[in-house]
């Protein structure tokens, strides 16, 4: 049995829950290998104590499931089966009575919860989100080896979109060319909208790109990821186009110094907070602090934001096998928008940085 | 106060429903006007039997939320702000006690559902999914004028992936160039993932695009659709690479037949049964029965597959203002896979195709 079963059986234990049943895409992927977006149908993976789990997913993805691995029953339910009555029978099946049963709280909906209400009455009804995240927190190698090249796409990406910088060209016409590019290359799935920003729009954190055409003396700004193999990228750089200004310069070195320092810091037995100050101490020191409003990182994998979160309150300490972001930022409206992001993967002793485009600022002729 | 929310307020007074919180960014759309993905923060619209409706959403989004034409009270919470309490304050402010609150039980999570238990205790919970269903089958002039020119995008893109038709191209690769160009007039969202098959991938109701290469003699199928200002479109063609053989051509002559005679019996008064029995009669007398597996058509409107289901099964009888999707097809494995859709407004004595692209079998050399 994998070890994601086994720690998420263990904590079944612990907490004395009979039954767990994880329905979102993300979790069943991780818990099962599956990956597979059901629509309105049921999907899931029941997880027990001590009996053999279950998988129970639409008839036709039966054949699938089985290739991705999964190694124990699988039920299949055709659209004249009642999947809820089938997920009750197999799971009485394993456990005589239902007392606890886990479920994800924040994915689960209400006519969907009334169900198993009916069908495990009395049952107390437990949240399984916090322990998947904390499971999901610590990657193994075949999940950093995905998330590199998911990394290296996103490298790639970037460099198509540099390519493309020209007058008048707009921040669409860019979004389209990375896509396209990608798309030749097999990745049909970003893991969120693509970001080109340009002018005024980059001096925004959370801008949303458009028609606006690009002219000289813009900072562009790229924040970009893909999916690959079900996991996620995350790459942000920002480059100059024919030339650039004094405080533009000074704003992206200090975002620089801030990215290359706090990864330079990172590895197990420092905390997030302590990586957040860093960074925001460099921004703060060169006068900054207020244009730097958002947290220096996120955890990245199967869900393109996770743990660990990288925020000057957080006192998680780092541990070997995290996978997160660095992107500092410096938003000065109407004169600069720079943010540098990189994806890192903490070793033994320090960091693997999984990105790997250029950093230094590039003006582009 | 427009017809949606009245018409709303109508129906909670029928069931006695003292209040109701609405909350997928679909219906607050169509509800408010207003478009937005909260991501994990709450947004929805609360609408009384006789009380003004409110809505509340992140403060970052007040702004948007005005400007979108919302004339009531806006509420909006910071990240710091409690938007339960606040919902709680203002819906108390506004009645007394609440005996039935409706909400979307397909939409509202189980964490969001202890909320509103914990905050209107022994409130009865009451769906409100299908009333809104209702409201939406019957689009206004101004919803027919966005569909319509969500519809001229998708022929648009028809068009542009069938320029590209060469030997060599792969499915992906078509659709990065739909979705280039539709990204440079404007269009960012796709109402589906674009579907490009060809050959053997053709021949199956659900293929997944890939890296297959088109290959003279070929079937080359497209179903695509975009979303314009919150509408989406869906058209489906098919065409032949370099020549045809007999059966291909017999196929789809078919399943034209089929697609032209459905739409034209198309009237308020005909039942949505009758329309799709139109359609499967013409290719079961051809002797092709077997290969139609779903149904003709489903309506379209904010969503992509909305009321009504135009299925042999369902007697709902049409009506003017309603806009469905009619696609007839047939997939014989190794031979040929063809579909044609047209995206339909009924009118008061027949029907609008919104789609205009051509439906002639086209040999593309």
């Amino acid at each position: 049995m994998n070890h994601r079963l086994l720690d998420f059986k263990e904590w079944l234990k612990q907490k004395n829950i009979d039954s767990a049943f994880i329905t979102s895409t993300e979790n069943v992927f991780y818990l099962s290998g599956f990956h597979s977006d059901p629509h309105e149908r049921l999907l899931g993976v029941a997880v027990f104590q001590d009996a053999e789990p279950f998988l129970l997913c639409p008839s036709l993805d039966v054949h699938d499931a089985k290739a991705s691995g999964w190694e124990y029953e699988i039920i299949g339910c055709s659209d004249t089966d009642n999947p809820w009555e089938q997920l009750e029978k197999n799971i009485k099946k394993r456990v005589n009575h239902i007392n606890k049963f886990a479920l994800e709280k924040e994915h689960v909906n209400v006519e969907r919860y009334e169900q198993l209400i009916n069908r495990f009455n009395g049952a107390q009804f437990i949240a399984a989100e916090e322990k998947l995240r904390q499971l999901r927190l610590i990657k193994d190698d075949k999940e950093k080896e995905i998330l590199k090249k998911a990394a290296e796409f996103a490298d790639f990406a970037v460099q198509v979109g540099v390519n493309e910088i020209q007058e008048g060209k707009t921040e669409l016409d860019i979004i389209a060319a990375i896509e396209y590019e990608l798309k030749k290359k097999g990745i049909s799935e970003m893991s969120f909208a693509t970001m080109v920003l340009t002018g005024a729009n980059a001096a925004s954190p959370h801008g949303n790109p458009g028609l606006t055409k690009i002219k000289k003396g813009d900072l562009v700004l790229f924040d970009l990821g893909v999916v690959y193999k079900g996991y996620c990228s995350d790459i942000t750089r920002t480059v100059a186009y024919d030339h650039v200004n004094d405080e533009q310069e000074k704003i992206y070195n200090i975002v620089l110094k801030a990215e290359v320092e706090a990864v330079k810091a990172i590895k197990p037995g420092i905390t997030a907070k302590e990586l957040d100050n860093i960074a925001r101490n460099i921004i703060s020191e060169a006068g900054y602090g207020d244009f730097f409003p958002h947290r220096l990182g996120h955890g990245l994998g199967i869900g393109v934001h996770e743990y660990p979160s990288i925020t000057n309150t957080n006192e998680l300490i780092i541990q070997e096998g995290m996978v997160f972001t660095v992107e500092p930022g410096i938003y000065v409206p109407n004169i600069a928008g720079v943010r540098i992001e990189d994806d890192v993967f903490v070793t033994k002793n320090g960091v693997d940085i999984l990105t790997s485009y250029p950093k230094e600022l590039q003006i582009i002729k």
